[in-house]
């Protein structure tokens, strides 16, 4: 899988109207889940008519595809952007996960949806949503073998710490924010200290 | 908060029909949503009549919030029967994490519901399901303050690793099991010591 810009060939309608009513269906999907919402809903909350929907997205689950293509690749994307493989695994590692997880705070309608809705999905587009996901733990995998391979970091199985790794900042989606932890950024940082705890780098602690 | 066994005073209706109908319902919440899910559906799932969930379960709603009762409490209870304040911290925190995440594991469809489901439930429920899940953040809190006291343990925000090592062992009901990882003992065991590095265990790496 890569991470190109996404194009309608790739299930992402380019249109302005599409992308609006993806956002107004990551509101409604993210609040009462994607089984009870109706693309009728959908159309409404933008103050269109009930069949707006239609001639963009020809069912539910092809909007629902739409936002998770859309979506993974926006977590690739920024997970990419952050990571300099020219730098320390240790500086690699902080600054993708706190991209990571400022990720999953800041965007966290579509974040639900895209960790919690995708059971609709057929079996084809959960298959390539599936290769995006896999896409995006291999950047976590890559840095961490870095790191043990050069001596920063030190850990047992590096499927067990990417596993580890990614968990930290998906479920950051489901319950941010809350009280004592509001600020992505902060806790982007926090998670960052906790990440480099978690494959056991030197300078941590 | 406390930990007593369920009782029909607290929304868990005591009978085995009722306990037949909450498991049968956790399956069909985890698979479709609650949101799609109908008592019709669960009744039929046990080769019984559309109306005969109604003597148990009022509403729909009601049978979710005995679900999220009953599954809250089983957490806790593994929890407190896992965590022995006479041990180490060290020791304490494997114990607890070994058995919080073998829970989520072991238990993933109930683990589903209650960790992803609960927004239907009324505002009073919902409070009611809150204070469980605060008693089980706070035995966390008490080991990880026991670490910080007796200089086993050192990390920064007590709060922040808490909600690491929580998130830890719920996103486990998320996407347990996969290829690499689908025995529940062998990931309680990886991710205790995954714990013991996020709050900086003398004895860990």
């Amino acid at each position: 899988m890569t991470a190109t810009a996404p194009g309608p060939a790739d299930g992402v309608p380019g249109s302005k109207a599409a992308a609006r009513i993806r956002r107004a269906a990551c509101e409604v999907f993210a609040a009462k889940g994607y089984g009870l919402a109706t693309t009728r809903e959908i159309a409404a909350s933008l103050g269109m008519s009930p069949g707006a929907v239609y001639p963009h997205y020809k069912t539910k689950e092809s909007l629902l595809f739409a936002i998770a293509t859309e979506g993974h690749r926006a977590v690739l994307d920024a997970l990419l952007a952050a990571d300099d493989p020219a730098r320390s695994p240790t500086e690699r590692l902080r600054a993708a996960i706190a991209s990571f997880v400022r990720w999953h705070a800041e965007n966290r309608a579509i974040a639900r949806v895209i960790q919690y809705e995708l059971r609709a999905l057929t079996d084809d587009h959960f298959e390539l949503i599936a290769g995006l996901r896999r896409a995006t733990t291999r950047v976590f995998t890559e840095i961490a073998e870095a790191g043990a391979a050069s001596g920063e970091f030190s850990f047992g199985d590096v499927s067990t710490v990417t596993l580890a790794l990614t968990s930290l900042g998906i479920d950051v989606s489901r319950w941010f924010p809350v009280r004592n932890h509001a600020d992505a950024d902060d806790l982007a940082d926090d998670y960052a200290e906790i990440a480099l705890r978690i494959v056991g780098a030197r300078a941590a602690r």
